[in-house]
């Protein structure tokens, strides 16, 4: 930690800090220079005391912190890049993943048919969503148990390892059974409880990033599952809010980028989301994978003018065939391969 | 609903779409511009299957809406202002509630202490958190049950009702019996089934607005509460996450005057969050009362530099009580009164 | 500055650090953590070059400036607050001024009927646009030399300085002749040549926050006029842009806050822009009053449904005159008057 | 236009509403709903006046514009793709262009060593700043004239047109002398009257998005050039100011791939001003690569850790190199070339 006074500090104030940070178990070093005085502070931040409150001292200007919050999947302590085993499939490894599927289930004809055909064209594990968050009470909300129990029909019809998302705690174990993947929605990356709840299945779990998430934020809400001794962590950016509508969401491939270098853990893009349109699910797929995505997560449905949920981001079974074909050059070029 | 055709549209795509229109249970009508078609949609957009989802097909533009989506709140259906009961204080009525205390309760003498200053000073609810939602899982989270018990004792001690958040599902009855009112925390705004469980108590319910929540998002989110036959919600402003760094969030008091012409439910602000310094807790205050909130959430602690979560903004004794003294004119100008 | 270098730093790294920030001009204090190893700078940061640029060193992690970057506006030297006098109207002091009238200037009659119009209800100041930066070409661009000969026939006939918005270098000087004080409109805010132009006339300027500016931004802004010479500046905030559509822009009035505490000049706020709806003027404004704020400026249209720019946030006379008297009881109750 | 009246608006209401339609030059089409009525008015919105300002009337809850208000260079009216040549290189054709150069002008050495570096690695035109925006005042405002000598001696000497920002009307003359291609800076997006001036030298210009510019006021911007009878204008996506700090800038691709479907202009990214640091500009670049972008803008310096400007996020010679070999395979990917 850094501790700035305001300016024209007295020897008073600066040994009535220096006080502060001993009792806080650190060891201060004074710098007095010709406008400011600072404190710099030594001392194992995860082992004390944090000092962020001495900012609300009179003679304290600001506390800046100068070590991450999160270690266990910091690339300082693990520099090599962990790999996810979801039902059989790696994610994190050489190969890049496509998850894909309908935003919701809604019949046991909608999804094994799109099970079959996102399989025919190349992904390898299957979305749909059992149990919706849906922003009104008045909108679908998922076909809950019985969505669980078709996705398990599709899985074993098309040997694709199930991705579906938990929203309550007390859900948690029935769909830890039914799923490979254990998806935690945008709207519950900050619901700490349900992460805990979630890691203790020792399930691989998809975390995707809060709307208004600050990377250090995301990797935070990581660091809550991994402490509880669950590593397998798969981190999902699918855009954040801002004041372009253009999009539904921001993409924010940088964070990806910066996820990669600060953590070890496999990081994947949503486009779907992000986009909200159909027609822009396909660039900003290609642009994920640019960036260093180790899967993405398309939303894939039999006819979507006619989807439950998210209908104008869902592409049809012809433009999922065409999106893989066209994401292969780039997948290539990224020095990665496609499973299939 | 209002459907925007594509520039050039056929007489056929035309009759494809109000096919589909019809199919949904609304009735087409359809204006042919000079540059564009627009098919309105007559029929209750809250009985009838939405027809958003028909931005999926080639020949639309864009589905706008044209109802609110919340009802059972909306002025519309509720013109007059509800008054939340909340243990003996009503909240929406003639008077300015100040609910203060602790971010976090941290020992029996400091919620003790507190409960008596902030009383003496005149808020009239206890405020302390029990369960923390800390962004980082080393951080302080809270006495827990134990902190339930305190606030029970300070609430005999003092006669003021408790309001503490709520932040797992399998804590909703503990917290319930022992708070008058059950926070939802911003980071929790959006799940739903918290929301639904907390309704399910039949206490009244703090509902603060999430860090990148629209108004109309904030305002469903009550809905949700109030569908499960719970009228007693109460609206928090607590600031949302812009671009700007000098305050900790940016408290949006337009959203308070909006929230308060569209639906019949009480607003309250809470400028130690927004402000996330004390020095700027009075100003944001003042400014709350005067664009029309009913009630104030203030943070305050015996020795704030000591405090386990949020020093920076919490006020001590002395500036609470200041704090009380400087809001009374502003209180008055707004043709309310405090309690006390 | 404080420079923070990464993990593991090499007593070579270190000493290649200290290295340079010597040929930079400052003295090097090294702390080395248990962690982290920090080189504080001692030197004044307004006397030498940055050190920021130290930041593409690969040993280092991160540099923190600790000094504020604005000087001739900042409290710390300048502690009182300043008093601009815009055409005999003092702003800053005692008296909260109030600068009313329409978006644009239209035509004689209406400019005429809205100076007496606001006159007699209160207002001290009246603006008018005689050049409009508008986001679309084929929108109303303003009346131009024409409005700025009317604004001089309405400041003759009821006797109230002029404020209205210069957008182009060439118009400055004329400009400045018609107009007590000059506004910089928020798109401009970073025009910084055309700042230091404005500055040179020695006029007054009203400096609108950008829509994306952060405090210290606007606040450096400011620097740029007072560093040319001219100290009459008056800032106004008028609403950022955030995610929130309810509202036009986002109003912060903890800038407002910070900007009174961190330097030395007056700060008005602009309810209208920021609501963007006439049923929200009003409240914004109080909310500002208590806030701090030391004017308003408010849009007053003899017939907003006719108005050719900004309709939908213009006040009518009536509804001005009720504002005016809503506002009377803030103003006492933030300690000032109106001037009539 | 659609206007959406209040609930329960009577008779009365409405024809109020359709004579004022009909007196701004449009056919109201009145369609009664179950809750709502609405008036969809047919006519050409570029020809008649604006029917927005109708929401200040008390029976209008909202007014909707149906067509785009940027025209000259919309998709509708130009489906085919533009290409702008700037000092003999095709932006927006078959070749993916790299512009690349130090964020300023410093001395002769430095861009002419950057100019042969750049050059000999693939770049087809030459950034650096002559005229610097600053935030600060205190900091480095450019050479000036002095720069605009030096790019035209590089350019001399390795043949590669040049880029550089013009800031003030005053200097556009000038600039356009020196300058290949003409940039208006993320600042002056909104500044029209430079935009006018500069689209009146008949030069191509590359106009970098505001900060918080919206992808349609972006497009406006443009339109205002073209409507001057300038069809040479390159988009540069540079990031844009969100919640996010660990990236200077938010990059937005969906903005590039909206951008390109919306209107017929080409679209370039700048990977270097929305990373804001060095080791994030490959991935960002790759990213804009796949999303479609025509072209980068790259930072590239002798010696980053001495530059005056933006030192975090330049490239030094060997790091370019390598990044425009990196490039080569999603270059090659996304059907394209490099020119060299």
């Amino acid at each position: 930690m850094i501790i700035i006074l305001r300016p024209h500090s007295t020897d008073a104030d600066v040994r009535a800090v220096e006080q502060r940070v001993r009792e806080a178990g650190y060891e201060p070093h004074t710098i007095r220079g010709e406008v400011r005085t600072v404190v710099a502070c030594v001392g194992d931040e995860s082992q004390h005391a944090s000092l962020e409150s001495l900012v609300s001292l009179p003679e304290v200007d600001n506390v800046l912190p100068v070590q991450r919050k999160y270690k266990l999947i910091s690339r300082e302590t693990h520099p090599d890049a962990a790999v996810v085993n979801a039902g059989g499939v790696a994610i994190g490894g050489p190969a890049l993943q496509v998850i894909a599927g309908p935003c919701s289930v809604e019949s046991r004809e909608q999804i094994l048919a799109t099970a079959a055909a996102v399989r025919a064209a190349g992904a390898t594990l299957l979305r749909g969503g059992a149990f919706k968050p849906r922003t009104s009470p008045y909108e679908f909300q998922g076909l809950g148990d019985e969505a669980l129990a078709l996705l398990a029909e599709a899985r074993a019809a098309e040997g694709l390892p199930i991705v579906t998302e938990v929203l309550r705690e007390g859900d948690v174990d029935k769909v830890a059974a039914a799923a490979d993947l254990l998806q935690i929605g945008a709207r519950n990356m900050m619901n700490y409880s349900l992460l805990e709840r979630v890691a203790a299945t020792g399930k691989p779990v998809l975390l995707k990033r809060g709307l208004a998430a600050k990377v250090d934020e995301w990797l935070l809400a990581a660091e809550y599952i991994v402490k509880r001794g669950n590593r397998q962590v798969i981190l999902c950016e699918r855009g954040i809010r801002t004041f372009e509508t253009a999009t539904r969401n921001t993409l924010d491939l940088g964070a990806v980028a910066v996820a990669k270098r600060e953590c070890c853990l496999p990081v994947v893009v949503d486009p779907s989301h992000a986009a909200g349109r159909a027609d822009l699910v396909l660039p900003l797929a290609l642009a994920a994978i640019a960036a260093g995505a180790d899967g993405l997560v398309v939303e894939v449905h039999p006819r979507p003018a006619a989807a439950l949920s998210d209908a104008a981001q869902q592409l049809d079974f012809a433009a999922f065939e065409r999106f893989m074909q066209a994401i292969r050059p780039f997948v290539a070029a990224a020095g990665r391969r496609l499973s299939s």
